[in-house]
């Protein structure tokens, strides 16, 4: 037994409130070292004749990575107060062995009660808890700028004609709510039910990450008459709609920053900014916080109390206001978690099922408490699935292994409500990353859209847009029929169609890798009495593959049909089928 | 290398802001595994031609317990942004390798940005920030009940002579703070500067942790005339005052209980509670939640608006109307963590050097992120001394392990503050514990006020009080001095006061073990400049304890002197001393 690799402490992602009774405990140990697990558990305080009552819940393997096995319960608290312990057994002669807070005994440390882990008390205010809208949700995200023109009277100046050159930093083609508006019956089609819009508020670039002023909508996109028959058009449809809040920096042209370049230390604004010495300056590098080290993008300081409130405002505002449904926080990460805990409160407190998304490319677990944000941005999820098929740089052991790390680092409540993506306005895209192979793209929509969590379609995957990094991948969506891949469409739609009508591809089914071998996956979604089960044929050569016993009555759903027990599949071919658990 | 013991996760007490612009790092591998750990980090977007700038800081193994090493390194932040690997030693081939937040990689992954470990941004309302005071404070708990009677007309009913029984769980004996007034003076020269009383609201007990009025003083205690005189003169001398916040529950004729007890599922209150059914119902076991399955003790329902309104009022009324300096709060695990956070952001915005201390017997780190408590009592701490010193069931080399193993878990600022007890009134007293050997209480006593944190005394300790678990350890405290052990009282004055004129005791100077040998330790404090070391010989027979080459220059301190590069140390013998880093 390698006691070296056994790790676990409550709360974060070991040990967790799931809902108002239910807690899970998870257990890291060495891959394959452990022959069994068992929890053993009970309330401090429940004792019968002088002795502790304790009961017992035998955990399983939920996960595997390359180093560790992560095993899992879920149990019911006694009187919502739990003390636990776990026992260990291999094959050894020490075994079994008990492993506590304190480390390890030969037996239940009964007569020490601070031995014992804890989850003192399932208070429901501390449960993570995202809105249940989410787990149903397909995202797509749009780049408004460069979705549709759909009036061109707002077109900016210089405006560009749709798609008549290749997208740069700086131009514009004239994108704007009108053209979403225009387009919403295709979007309803394709069968997506939310939109993530990147910016849309005042700003200079064409992207509008550079905010002049967050209570107006930018003028080439429309006025606020026209996002509100947006969002109600989308409503209508059983859309929602998310906006993207940038909160950590502003614009060089928003006003308090512009007051603080024309007054200097006297602007009653200098505050808001984190401005190391006046007079301000530009290089080598800005004397001032920003965006990277980018000068037209001052950090904002959100440890002061009027930016706090100024921005509270703006993300209260447009719920109240246009009753939107989700805020995505741009760099989420390097604003207070003070700040994010007073938003929370804020939004949830006008609109309580209002989504919150952080982009955060990293390891999350400190936003994703219950007390900041329902989801983030996971691109962790984004790297390994790129790595399998698009890069192909990893076989089906190793994206197993990067995948159920990504599952194991949170707790299963957050997973089921990840914002999974495959690319967006800051990565190459994906039919790119593929070298142009659409098949690839198919096998990793096949495997977001049949994945734990929330799927976001990037606009335009679904029509085999290209493009490489930023500026790239911000092309004009084309409209002209013959410059959009039907077929692919297709594909989107009937994926997107099943995963609405399945609860277990939405969030009521857990996620499990059944088998990997070579560059073929098989995984399954699964709940006490079903399972779908999806086989993925990732290599250019076509195989033969046989379903295990158990698998003999699992019967067609899409794509590929079973005949004989096997499945048939093509070069980058794919199945899914579907069966009751006995 | 043992990759399964490594381990690493930002924030919580891997990596955490020290202050505003300092960051600690650590990294756990196998103990005694590793030749060498770097640690590699830059900002992510200091970028210099086309390539990211790195820099490197050596780490040192900080503390070492029965499986791990536990690797420290201190930086500075470049403008505030972190990113980081580590390079890993070792004599094997494949040495070095670089471990990432994605697993391991044979040299610095340039090119991919979100492998690395993240602190992304220090923002300073983040910090874990505790008042300073408190590392100078060496605390003294009062059972208020039990100090002293000085006034004997607000006695109880059927109150006892003082001292004239042993204690009970009900009887009374009439303490009060006309007697804590009155040996303030004593208190002052036993060097003592912060007070912990338990609990002194309205109540009907003895040890008053069945409050009936928040808001209320109990009468056989005084009145609010009195125990403003009381902070009064504690502050004249110096001395902080700390409450007991008991919070978790109420006592059964709190008036809210009474009326739900009177008008059951009408009564207003009823929300106030977490009352599982009515009729109340008290057997087999209560049908509401409790402090364990005592009924006399309701828990509150803290996520109830009103109730959180009631206790925040009361926390902000005893400091807004009485200056008090601390809560400490009962059954602090229990509650809500949402609850603490506007219980911190109440009592800190009428006084921004309170201290909140919470019980919690366990591991604490989810309540010491900075947004909850400045530190827990450190129970951990008190069992690895008591199993040493008092019990004797581990040796020194387990005792280092123990010790180690607490530090290691939490981050260097709280270990700082940390509320290091040796015994309190829920427990044994440590002379019991120690079998009456006040040999051993010196010990014990000894390492707590030159260990790192803040030390408390359970009141008479020091002049050697015995008693078993409650009721026993709530002894009247007897103020005849032929009943008071003037030997031992002098020890604690010997050591409070060199406490208190040497920085590096207090907060400033970092923990170390030198050297553990049966059961003999050797340990210092220290900072860039000096070190404090202190040599316990924890057995019955003398030891020629020779100094390594690099203690030669210590100079005598205290107790015992070196002679000839050696001490000679007396069964259970011990000393101090002092010398400049080289």
């Amino acid at each position: 037994m390698l006691k070296e690799a056994i790790d676990h402490r409550p709360k974060n992602n070991y040990a967790y409130p799931y809902d108002d009774e239910t807690l899970h405990i998870k257990l890291r140990t060495k891959k394959n070292d452990l022959e069994r697990v068992t929890l053993i558990y009970g309330d401090p305080f429940d004792w019968t004749n002088e002795r502790p009552n304790f009961y017992e819940s035998s955990m399983e393997v939920a996960y595997q990575d390359d180093l560790y096995d992560y095993w899992f319960a879920a149990i019911k608290t006694v009187r919502r107060r739990t003390h636990y312990v776990f026992k260990l057994e291999d094959s050894s002669e020490d075994s079994p062995v008990i492993f506590s807070e304190r480390g390890y005994f030969d037996s239940v440390p009964e007569d020490c009660p601070p031995c014992f882990f804890k989850v003192p008390f399932l208070n429901p205010i501390d449960v993570f808890n995202a809105p249940n809208w989410v787990k149903d949700t397909t995202w797509y995200q749009i780049f408004p700028e460069r979705f549709a023109n759909g009036d061109t009277s707002n077109d900016p100046e210089g405006a560009l004609d749709w798609n008549s050159s290749p997208p740069s930093p700086t131009n514009f083609f004239g994108g704007d709510f009108q053209g979403v508006i225009d387009h919403l019956e295709y979007l309803q089609d394709l069968g997506i039910n939310g939109i993530y819009f990147t910016p849309i508020f005042k700003a200079k670039s064409n992207h509008k990450y550079d905010t002049i002023d967050y209570f107006e909508i930018d003028p080439q996109f429309g006025d606020k008459e026209k996002f509100r028959e947006l969002v109600t058009k989308c409503h209508e449809r059983g859309i929602r709609v998310m906006l993207d809040a940038v909160f950590n920096h502003s614009g060089y042209y928003f006003e308090p920053f512009q007051d603080v370049l024309e007054h200097g230390e006297n602007s009653k604004y200098k505050d808001w900014f984190h401005i190391h010495e006046f007079p301000i300056a530009y290089e080598p590098k800005p004397n001032y916080d920003t965006f990277a080290y980018e000068p037209k993008m001052p950090k904002l300081n959100t440890e002061n109390s009027e930016v706090k409130q100024y921005l509270l405002d703006v993300a209260t505002y447009w719920i109240e206001e246009f009753d939107i449904d989700g805020w995505r926080l741009d760099v989420a990460n390097e604003i207070d978690h003070q700040f994010w805990r007073e938003f929370r409160q804020a939004v949830k407190a006008v609109k309580p099922d209002v989504y919150i998304l952080g982009e955060i490319w990293h390891d999350s677990m400190p936003w994703l408490q219950g007390d900041q944000f329902d989801a983030v941005m996971n691109y962790p999820f984004t790297e390994a699935t790129l790595n399998f098929f698009a890069r192909r740089t990893i076989n089906a052991e190793q994206f197993k292994n990067q995948i159920n790390q990504v599952l194991a680092a949170y707790p299963e409540n957050v997973n089921e409500v990840a914002f999974n993506l495959l690319g967006s306005h800051d990565t190459a895209r994906v039919l790119t990353q593929a070298g142009d192979d659409k098949r690839l793209v198919k096998l990793m929509y096949l495997f977001e859209l049949t994945f734990i969590g929330t799927p976001c379609i990037y606009y335009g995957d679904e029509i085999g847009l290209t493009g490489d990094d930023d500026p790239g991948c911000r092309k004009c969506m084309p409209w002209d029929a013959d410059e959009q891949d039907h077929e692919l469409i297709s594909f989107f739609q009937n994926l997107i169609r099943l995963r609405q009508e399945e609860p277990l591809l939405r969030g009521e089914g857990s996620f499990k890798f059944v088998k990997t071998e070579g560059n073929i996956v098989m995984y399954e979604r699964l709940d006490q009495n079903q399972k779908i089960i999806v086989v993925i044929n990732n290599q250019d050569e076509q195989v033969d593959f046989k379903l295990a016993d158990a698998y003999q009555n699992a019967e067609y759903m899409l794509f590929e049909k079973p005949q004989d027990g096997a499945l048939s599949l093509d070069p980058y071919g794919f199945s899914i089928l579907k069966m009751a658990r006995g």
